[in-house]
This record gives structure tokens, sequence and C-alpha cells, in this order.
């Protein structure tokens, strides 16, 4: 049995506390959060104690394991110190929003020699693990072309926005770890452009809510990406990928498998509304993967900390992109 | 090339004499009926003559085969007369609403050795004709359960309903020869029940206009026909077969490939709206096979005199067990 | 917190316990099975306490609801334990394979005022639930025609056939209950038909392994339902009403929403396994209405006695019309 | 009665003549042919009349019209000679592979004042024409993002590469075309990435097999099109559109309506073959817009020299963006 400490009582963390409650293997210790209500609530429901500090979770040696949940700029610290403790580390993407910082906290966990994963639960997706299984299968031979569309069913606020690190870091960075995850070799360069075509709070704080993004890797295979931050019709979240033999395409679920046929037209259900209903099983069979690679010592985790900084790198070298209008060469972002 | 004359000047003799246009081993000679009129206007923008009585392009022996496409109650003594002209005939379905009126008619038929097809024109849509093949490829293993689904857009006018020989003889037909068809084995047996639903007329005429038939053979397949005479959502045309290894289904069609994607659903276009939309194809490939048959000797058509008859003996039992509340035994229906 | 007894450590009762463990408001009292160690086994794992006779949970006055997924013969004396302890139930379906026996428990439970539902769990599958609100709220007027398509993926083993009770009191009694339930109205007609074309274990313990059945109502609506203990592509159930403004379908499930495009072909997944996979979320609705109708004293449980009874009867009618080759008269079934 | 020569008598002048064949208001007068053999093969078939050169088809004062679909090369030199006889024309695309000769033959086709229309042929197919116009309608609102999908089912051969003018002018300019045409808003940008990963004859003569673009109007809309020479479950052509209120996608379309459910999976048919099967209903409909553009002066037809021009110099900035790794403005492709 695995104890873990969850850091972050918010939406994020309910769903890994919760995922941790129905693992087998799994037992929740301590759900841990600056606001004591907001731990307390979930710690009581699931039947964990609530710590307003990580410090006791952190030095408590049943614990092996810890989830961060937690606002972004907290990630390094918590993570540089459940690392000196020796904890089997999740930490929630992206593991900071400055490259520095990133490389600084990588520094540390390469020696720290703790299990460490990122918390990019769509590779967890069963249809995305399908399609990703069904290629390295060789099902459509070589990849040739990814393509990754991801729209939000709505803006966030523009208090959300002002803190998220912007389009690029904050919601395309899903989808650049998609495509490099896809693509099976490293991008080496990046083209990206924007606008905001969708709501004007992203122009005042100086962001952008529609964009698109080229990939290109050394052996000429490429990826598109396009995302919005607003799709009427609920989230949409699609990937597909042609290669020598065939293609393969990941399409978006549907709310039920109702049809109606009427004179107006035949239509069925649109997408899950948002990411808590479309990555459910995705965030649980995450947690299967984390609890497996700790307890059963299964060797590195699937989505290690090479992984959180590249989808990073990949941001930072789009962002340069859409600023300059130039391809932007990725090795240029050497780890230092 | 191959002449033709068509019988009956209507919306299907319309559709066999532009298939004979177009057919590059066809030649439209005639175009006959009572109403010269309306003989002429078609003749005329085809290229073809125009004849009020069919004598004289049963005379020509230039014409090796006709259409006969007029109303049912013309159709035996037209074909007869063809047969001893020699004439090649494709008659449209029913071959006659009396089965002792088409039995005579097929002993005449059996003298005369002229090739003959009934237009079942939907054994030659594409897709049900690939589903066929595939069944023959051995795709799905054994045929165990046919269902045939086949709703009319909307209802006829009470003046059809009152010569039409009721929903079993004029619509269920073609769906009782699909059955029979896809079953690739003699139905022993029927039942079939019938409601007004749609439309009071129906009842008025002492007909029905909703209705389910269960088909039986003797070694325990089964066959399920729906029909409708109204579907709000256009014309409903589908077939499924299951068998020992898997299922075929062909579904309807889509009027476009467009899929719209709102807040109130995803949704795509209806069904074509009739059989002149719906089964274009069908009636094209239909004409082939004809003139094929006819011009290259290719052996008797698909769809003979014996398939006009056990359409209308499986229509005849249903009624029978409409009437009764028995499942009827098609054996009883012999012939002679 | 509503304390529940379930009685049977099989396949379904490990269902019904999962889902009072996840249910907040619920919580696992007892397994009770004569077979000690399978509820040991299950109880353990659950966190409940095992038993091997009924007795000792009926009489906690902690315990105020029971499931019972049991073998069929044992569930009316189970039911008339729980009734005159005051327990409110939910017990699989069927009540029983006799319908006197039926009929002397209603009596039972009529006396006894407890909340008893049945366990027809797929009136609470999401998208048949969905359905089922659209027709209620009008979306394709009048309901005219209902389709229950219902395969298994494999037929059961020979011991299994043999204490069924047979193929409509076993298996078809599901899709007649979605057939009286989707018809909103009762059918007063069955008609059924039925073969051995999967596997000769049937025709040995003088079953059937393939069927289809049509109902009728008073008003003229019908239904039809074809079955078959295989369908080589996993478990495929579907239902579709047609009315008289559209029609309702609700198609199989996918098992990913992957697309494969080759050479081959476009192919994608195929439904769940079995009902397992197909009706989790049935199975967790299913409680939690159950769970609700009790705690919250919402009033009576959707499925009520009567609804159990009937099925039965339909079953019981269908078989006579298997026997006789004619429409059985339902309201012969008289209770009483 | 339009009379029409068409000149060439190859895949797409055969298609043409074939249109002009079915069309009510149209006569094939003449086809031209350097190649008189296959001039003839085409004009008896269709009974019409050959020639080997333009100049009697252009002196005949009853030809009203031309269709120029003959090698990309003699389409300035034959829509100059009948722009002076008077003609109205329908030229294939691209009018050149030369910019400068393109606004050469602009300047003369301005002053003849004749009907002119490039073939831009997928305009007209009914599912993308559907999608435009629902976009017209304001169904899903603004548009915000254009996605192309265009790959061809096998690579052409090499001989054809040497003279086609690139993947961009020769393949990409109909993705173009239809990418100006849905974002209903000219593009001011261009960037272009493009790789060699199907067939090592496209590095031979310099071309690629693989390409995407991404283009950007002033408003800040944008539109990707990714292309590849091969796709190994045929021709693929998709389209969709994002907007403020939704989502339209054309889909590609299926050879046939038949489903196969096995226990490898559940698969339907490849889409056609390749453009002949694919756009036979725009190729139709195309020459019906340009007839009814003639004959009933309808004013300028939907497709003129603009357009043609246009998608050339998006073309030509896609190879700059290819060359520079960097986005190209359109603007200063100024004609003149």
């Amino acid at each position: 049995m695995i104890e873990i400490a969850v850091f972050g009582a918010g939406r994020i963390g309910r769903i890994h506390a919760d995922n941790v409650l129905r693992h087998p293997q799994a037992r929740l210790r301590y759900v841990v959060d600056p606001d004591l209500e907001a731990a307390e609530r979930l710690a009581v429901a699931l039947g964990a104690e609530a710590l307003q500090e990580p410090e006791a979770a952190l030095a408590d040696s049943g614990v092996s394991a810890v989830v961060i949940a937690s606002p972004t700029p907290t990630h390094v610290d918590l993570l540089l110190a459940a690392a000196r403790a020796g904890k089997a580390i999740l930490c929630e993407k992206p593991i900071d929003l400055d490259l520095r910082r990133v490389d600084e906290a990588l520094d540390q966990l390469d020696k720290a020699q703790v299990p460490f994963m990122v918390g990019f639960n769509r590779r967890f997706d069963p249809s995305f693990a399908q399609l990703k299984a069904e290629l390295a299968r060789g099902v459509i031979g070589r990849v040739e072309m990814v393509t990754v569309t991801s729209r939000d069913p709505s803006p966030p606020q523009r208090s959300y926005l002002e803190r998220s690190g912007g389009l690029f870091r904050d919601m395309m960075i899903h989808d650049l770890d998609m495509a490099r995850w896809l693509l099976g070799e490293e991008p080496v360069s990046v083209f990206a452009t924007a606008s905001v075509l969708v709501d004007h709070s992203a122009a005042e704080v100086g962001d952008v809510d529609s964009a698109v993004a080229v990939l290109k890797t050394a052996s000429g295979t490429m990826a598109t990406i396009t995302n919005s931050r607003r799709a009427s019709y609920g989230y949409d979240q699609r990937v597909e990928v042609h290669g020598s033999q065939g293609m393969l395409q990941a399409k978006n679920h549907e709310q039920s498998s109702v049809v109606r046929w009427t004179a107006e037209g035949v239509s069925h259900a649109t997408p899950p509304a948002f990411f808590l209903q479309r990555y459910e099983a995705a965030y649980a069979a995450e947690l299967n993967h984390f609890v497996a690679a700790v307890a059963e010592d299964e060797g590195p985790c699937l989505v290690g900390p090479h992984d959180g900084r590249q989808a990073l790198v990949l941001a930072e070298a789009a962002l340069r992109s859409v600023a300059t209008g130039e391809v932007v060469d990725v090795r240029g972002f050497q780890r230092g």
C-alpha cells in the first residue's frame, strides 16, 4: 500500500485525491493546502488528514509519494522539497513557466533520483493511448504528419489569464507534448502564429486566444496544432496521424449514443463539456501508472522531467516565432 | 445497339427512358403512352418517337426490348403481347396484383422463352449489391437474421392508395424481395401485423400504413421487415444481415457530407428525399444489367419471373396473417 | 447514510457491492452468500462483514436496504424475508421464473409496503435514459414503432442454459421490459418465433438461441425485438423508436474513439465485450436511483413489482406464441 | 443552345466533353487536340467534330464558348486567341505557372470583356458548396480558422512531376483557392514548410511531396493546409471551418454505405479513388454554372481571373516561405 500526500485542494487536486482513494494499492494520507478549510473539506470526505503546510507530510516516512496539484508558481519549491525527502513525485504541468527555473529543478531531480512524472494526462487517455499503441505496432507505417486540434469550450476569466503564462505555455503545452509524443522524434523547428479573435480580455493581458503551430523534425516529419479558447459545441480534442500506410484518428467523444432523425437533420450529442469529463479516465490511468511505477519499481515513468522541459521549450519557441514571423530552431534552447 | 421501346411516360417511365438514352449500347426508339401528349413530351426531349398504342412498337422488328413502366393493371397484357412479339422484357413490379393472373402470365413467359426481368431495382443499388456480394463471399459466415427497414417520406394520396393494392402488395413487396434475396433461401412462413397510425385515408380505403412482417425459412433463419408510410426525416432505406461471423449493414445515404457542430448538437444531412434520388444509381445499374443480358446473351436476368411471383406470394401470405393472427405457410401458394 | 446488505457474491453481486461502496450516502454492511469464502473475499476487499445466512443481516435494524443478486430460485424467499423485515429491496431480474410464485410475492409486497425495485438496469443506461427523456419531451412526436436489437457476444455454457429458464425468460426479458418502457403503453398481444442457429446445446436443453418477437398495443403501436445468443463483434445493444415526427436511435457504444484508415477500409472499435462493460454506468445509476428512493423518500422506484411481473408475462406469452404459431393475447395473463 | 469547343482530349477534356453532352442547353461542337487521333476518338463517341488546330473552331461563329483542358503551357495562348474571337472561356487551373504571363493574360481578358472562369472545380462540389452556403447564412457565426486536408492517393510519375510546376503550383493551388474562398477574406501572409517523405522522385526533380501552409488575413483569421502526395486509403479531401458559433466539416465521401461488424472491428468503405470519382458531381455543376453564365447572361462567373491569379500568388508566396523560413507578405505580389 502506497501512502500519498496531495498538495492542492482545488479542482485538479480533488481529481487526483479521488483517484488515490479508488486505487486498490494506494492510500490517501494527507491533503495539503494553505487554505486549510479547503484541505479539510476534501480530507474529511475522503478519510485523510488535512494540513496547511507541506513539512509534516514530507517528514512522514510512511508517505512514499506526493501529487503536486497546487498553483504553478509553487511547483518547483514543492518538488524540490519532496525530492529532498525522497518522495516519488507526480507534478502537474507545467513544472514552471520559467525555463531557467525548470532547468535548476531538473538538476536537483537528476541528483535525487526519485521517480518523477509530469502530469501530461492526455497521454493516458484510453483513445490516445490506443492510437499511440497502434502507431508503435506499425499499423500505418512510418509517421509523416501529425494534426492536433484542441479547443477549449470557453475562454477563462481575465484573472486566470493574467497568471496563466499565456496560451502557449498554459494551453498549447499539452498539445505540444502530444505532438512530440506522436511524432516519436524530437521537433527541431517551430513556426507559430496567433490572433485575438474570441475575447478582448486576451489582448488586454498581452495574450492571444487563437493559434496555429507547425513543428518539424530532422527527418522532415511535421505536426500542426490548432488552438482556440472557445468552441461553442464543447471541448474539442482530436488527433490525427498520417503515415506511410494509412491514417489514425482519435475522434471527439460523444456524451451519449443517441441519434435524432428529424426533418431538420440527423443529430447526435456534443463532446464532453470540458477536461474533467473528457479526461476522467485519463486521470485515473495516469495515477495507475504512477502508482505502478512507485509500488512495483517498474522503471521510469512514461512522462519524465525531460518531457516536462521539452514541452515548455516548444512553447517558448512558438512564442518567439509569433514575435519574429520566423521559424525558430528549437536546438537553441539547450539545457544549461 | 439495342433498340428499346418504353411503355409509360410517367415518373418511372421517364427514369428508364433517361437511362436508355445514356446507355452506350442502347437506343430509345419509342415512348408509348395512351396519353399521347405525355408520350410526345418525353419522346421529343430524348429524340425518340411517340406512340399512343403499343402495336406499332411491337411490330417493329428493329426493337428488341421493351420496358413496361405503365400502370400495374396494364402490365400483364403488355408483357404477353411483347412476349408474343419476341421482345426482351423489363417489367416494373408488381407483375400484377392478382396471383392467378401472374401465374397465367408466367405460363406464357415460360413458353415464349424471351429474356424477362422484374424491376426490383433495389437489388441493383450499389450499397445493397455490395452487401449481397460480401454475403456471397462469406464475410459474415452463414446468414441468420435479416432486418429490412423501409419507410416512405410521406403517405401517398388517397387516389393512389385506392388502386395501389395496399401496403403489402405495393410497398412491402420491395422489402419482401429484398428479404428473400438476402436470406438466400426461400421463406416458408410469414407472420405480419399492421396498423393505421399515420393517415386515416389508409383506413378509409381498407389499407394500413404501418406494418411488421416476420419471415422464416426451413433452416430456421429469419427476416423482419418494418414499414411506415411516413418518415419525417426522409426516405428511410436500410438493411442489416446478422450472420455466424458478423453483421453487415447498408446505412441510409446522406444528401451531403457536411457536419455541423454547434451548441445544439452535431448534425448532418438527412437521407435522400425519395426513391428517385435514393435509387438513381440503382435504376441505371438495373438497365445496364438488362441491356447486357439482352445484348450479350449473358444468360437469365438476375430477377426473373419466379422472383416477381414469389414477392407477391409473400405479400399475399402477409395479408392473410394480418387477417388471421396466425403464421401462414407460404408453401400453400403453389403455382398452377 | 443508508446501510445495505448485498445477497450474492457472484458477478452481479460484486457490481452492486462496488457501487454501494462508491455511493456517498450508502454503506456496504454485509455480503451474504452460502459460499462463505466468496462472501469473505468480497466483504474483506470492500470493508464489509461476510455472512453465510441472511437472518443476521435482516435482523440488523441498522440495515435499511438489501440488494438481492443471488441465483433466481432464491429471489422470492429472500425478498419475502426482506419485506417482512421492513427492508427496502433492489431485486435482480427475474423475480422468479414461475408466474404464480411472482404473483404470490407481489401480494406480500403489496402488504409490506416496502420500497421495491426490479433490476432492469438498462433503463438507467445514460443513452437509453436520454432517449426515453427525449421521447417524453415529444422530440419525435407520438411513438409508432420500437425496434430493439439485443445480441450477446457468445452463448452461455450448457450448465447455465439448463437453469436459465430459456432465452425468453432469461435474455429477452430485458428487451421486453425495454420495449414496454419505450412504447409507453401496455402491449396487448405478442407474436414470437425462434430457432436454434448458433449452438446445439440450446436444442439439447429444449431452448433456442435466435428469436424474434413482435408486440402490439391497443392503439396499434408495435415493437419488434431480435435476439441472438452470439454476435462475433461484441455485445450488440441498440434501440430505435420511430415516431410521428422523427426517429431516435441509441447506437452501440464504441470501446475507443480511434478510427483507422488503410487500404483495407476505414475501421473503428467494436462495442464493449459484454454487459459488465456496457452497462457499468447503468448499474451505478440504478443504485443511485434506489438509494435516493430509500434515503430521500422520493416516492416509488422507477421499476416496480408490476414491471417485473409484466416482463415475465410477455416472455410467457412469447413462449406460447412460439409453440402455437399464433398471436397471444397478453390480457389473458391476469394477476390473481 | 450553347455550342462549345473543348481543347484537349485527355482525362480532363473528356470529363468536360461528357458534361457538355449531358447538358440540356449545351452542344459539343468540336474536340481539338494536336493529337488528332485522340481528338477523333472522343469526338466520334460524342457526336462532335475533331480538329487538330484551334483556328477553325475559334473562327466558327456558331461556337460561343470554349473549354481549355489542354496542357498548362498552352493555356495562355489559347485563352488569348479565344478572347480575341469573343468566346466565353472556362480554363482549367492554373492559368499559367508564371505569374508574369498570368498578369499579361489578365490584362488582355480585362479588355476583351468575355465571360471567363477558372476551373477550380472543388468550389462546385455539392458538399463544399453547401458548407460555403451555411457559412454565408451565418450558421457558425464569424469564420476564425479554416483547415484543409488534401492528400492524393499516390504520387504521380516522375515525368508528370517534371512539368507540373511543383506541389505548390500543381496540387496545393486547389487548396489555396479553397482556403481563400472559405476564409471569405484575402490572406495577407503565408508560411509554408515541406518535405520529401513519400517518394524520392520528388527530390530528384527539386520538388516536395508533403507540405503544410498557414495563411493569415488582415483580421487575424487563419487557414492551415496539409498536403501529401500519397494516402494509402484513397483520395483524402476534407475541409473544416471553425467559427464564433460552431464548426462545419465536409467529411470524405464513402464509396458505399455498407458497414461490416466482425471480431476484427467495425469497418466501412474508403473514400473515392481519385478526383475523377470524387469530383464527378463537381465537374458537372461547374459546367452548369458556366453554361448558365454564358447562356442566361447571369453576370460574372463565380471563379474569375482574379481568383486564378490569387491562388497562384499564394503558391508563389508559399514557395518563397519554404525557401526562407519566414512568413511572406502576399501584398508584395502586386499585379502589374
